[in-house]
């Protein structure tokens, strides 16, 4: 099934090559036909370190716990991902097929097997064959190029309409460093770590135990602030690969705080990107959905609130019919099982309030709103009038084309 | 919008008159246009008890905030409940028009305003004309019969695709009771203590606090064992009257567990009767979906996996589009936040097992499994292989319907 690109699609920003890291894509075949690449290798010099989150599901597929497991050794040489199969609950010839697709790798960048970190993304549940993807590497990694960020882009999307990826500079004792980021993501996405795949490089050089909870910072207020749909990916990974092949002054864990805040900004902002991204290619999306909670009891509260209302299939109908059905909204609230007072709250659409102490603001401009709704953006603003905790997330209206997508997937 | 008949949709039973009770409906106009009934009536016999669950969204309807005040007296004479307007979140208004449309009520029945019960479901947020509603109140009252019960499953309907009624006898102390029961609801069916509105009537003499454990029990298994589309309504109720009319062996508290053994029985039929009745009329339902959880660590887990498994928007549409797509249900169980292992977990569909020990069963014959998928009713088993818990839950699937139904609700 060919599907049009999202209309809330965004141009994929030139990504300039970042010292230490060589990438590119191939078509190996393994489950598309139609000649697309498929098979995407990222080759990072001696001494990368990383951080990863990864998806909280408790059926995670065979290439997470490769990764949790490879992750302990603090370095990385690789990365291979491959499309159109998800290698999950593939028992052991999963496993199998995750030591075959490191090994092969590993051989060829000459490093250990458990520097080589692995991700697939597809259909559930099918053996992905390994001789397939192991055959296609030996010329794929001979034609890794610091200028191969598009291809690997395109060549790990799925049921995306567009490719994904982000770039930012920061400053690190006075250096400045580059990172970039690519992702992919359409349907399947309820991160509770993390969402589907998310590869992101720097140039900077920072242990791996400053660098992960930076990394777990980001993710929360940015990947897991999304939703296209509630239903959390069994392959969700978010990936941050620094080479330290640009030198800039040593990072130590006493002065991480302040000589990392400027990066720390830089991977937010690209984390942020690309989860904007994913959510604005949801499966069928015609309108991207920020919804911004005040006044809740606390921040995990507000969070709370804002995904049941960015989850709620009623809401998300509404919206893809250019209805400001506050009511519905009224209802996504109540349901959170978050403290809420029927009586403080206030509902309020593309800045204009609507409702508050618990009813219709009598007399209320009904034009901005309406006008509004018919926008590509909608923004939904809830005042709980409790307390101080508030949140942003985003999500997409719920169209025909999820139906059409997924009652088809597999045929 | 003309709305089709789901095809799921059951004949209304008839439903014999009931000693003690006299109902019926009228047009009151509160928000149709068409000349449908909206309003319903029903007066029951002095003496009266009730027993009710109310939705636990933390933004319920004045209606609600009404009956469960009301509920502390005890015994009921009348309950008034109209269709189009929910009369949530309407503010000061609302409670007006509570406190009016009872009194209205109860001076017609000649008894406290606080034995008069309300219920109202449609659209959230508008004020309701209590006006309209209280002056159709007097000819619908002289109108009232024992055979009304047609009428009344009609007048309370709003999405619904066709009327839902449910009728048992049981024996207490060795005399005949019966039990009658009309409910509705389509959409914002996702109940956490009951689901939309769901009225049953018996002749059995039942004190209140016998009754209310029976009914909390019986709900917990049939609607809050149901969902269509994960959103819980701000007007959720349902609600027992005894009449008492039909005189049976006095129930104590000490003898209620063996006398009303058989009450309950029939009581929980009739709850399941219509638990399922609102789920085959779920917005955009083409096929009623069985979930049954085993080997779970108790029968709390099974119930949050299965209705995971329930709310998944990927099942649902995989199986709207009659694709046994198991690799869903895997992601749907892990993303439950329930104890589970990838590798005990076994996935069957229409008596067929798929999947076991963490990968496909090799070889398995998917011919009745197709042909089981392309029927009206899906039955998806899940043994997680690791204790004894098990629940049993429903659904519906996820259709175009859903969107063309919930996109226009309010044009």
């Amino acid at each position: 099934m060919a599907i049009a690109p999202s209309p809330l699609a965004l141009p994929l920003p030139a990504l300039p090559p970042l010292p230490g890291v060589r990438l590119g894509a191939a078509v190996a075949g393994i489950r598309y036909t139609t000649g697309r690449t498929d098979l995407v290798m990222a080759e990072m010099d001696p001494g990368t370190t990383l951080a990863a989150v990864f998806t909280s599901s408790k059926c995670p597929g065979a290439p997470i716990d490769w990764c949790r497991d490879a992750m302990k050794g603090g370095k990385a040489r690789a990365v291979v991902i491959n499309a159109g199969n998800a290698n999950v609950f593939t028992g052991k010839a999963g496993v199998e097929t995750t030591k075959a697709s490191a090994a092969a790798a590993a051989k060829l960048v000459g490093c250990p097997a458990k520097q080589v970190f692995l991700a697939s993304t597809g259909v559930i549940g099918e053996v992905l064959p390994h001789a397939r993807l192991t055959a296609a590497l030996p010329k794929l990694h001979e034609s890794l190029s610091p200028d191969g960020w598009e291809a690997a882009a395109r060549g790990i999307m799925t049921t995306d309409t567009f490719p994904k990826g982000s770039t930012r500079t920061a400053t690190i004792g006075g250096t400045e460093i580059r990172i970039n980021g690519i992702a992919k993501g359409s349907g399947m996405i309820a991160p509770d770590m993390a969402t589907m795949l998310c590869f992101i490089f720097t140039d900077a050089k920072i242990p791996a135990d400053l660098l992960q909870p930076i990394l777990s910072k980001g993710v929360a207020t940015s990947f897991n602030c999304t939703t296209v749909d509630s239903d959390t990916s069994t392959s969700d990974t978010v990936m941050v690969f620094a080479t330290g092949a640009t030198k800039h002054p040593r990072v130590t864990a006493e002065d991480a705080p302040k000589m990392l805040k400027d990066f720390a900004r830089a991977l937010n902002e690209v984390l942020l990107d690309l989860a904007l991204m994913v959510t604005r290619d949801g499966e069928g999306a015609q309108k991207l959905i920020r919804i911004d909670v005040t006044g809740a009891v606390n921040a995990k509260s507000a969070k709370r609130i804002g995904m049941a209302v960015a989850n709620s299939p009623l809401v998300k109908t509404a919206i893809a019919g250019e209805d400001a059905n506050w009511g519905r909204i009224v209802m996504a609230v109540g349901k959170a099982g978050e403290p809420a007072d029927r009586d403080r709250l206030s509902i309020g659409v593309g800045g204009t309030w609507m409702a508050k102490d618990g009813a219709v603001i009598p007399g209320y401009d009904e034009t901005p709103v309406v006008a509004h709704m018919k926008g590509r953006e909608v923004d939904i603003a809830i005042d709980m009038g409790l307390g101080r905790g508030k949140a942003t997330v985003w999500t997409c209206d719920l169209t025909h084309g999820y139906i059409d997508i997924n009652g088809s997937y597999r045929s």
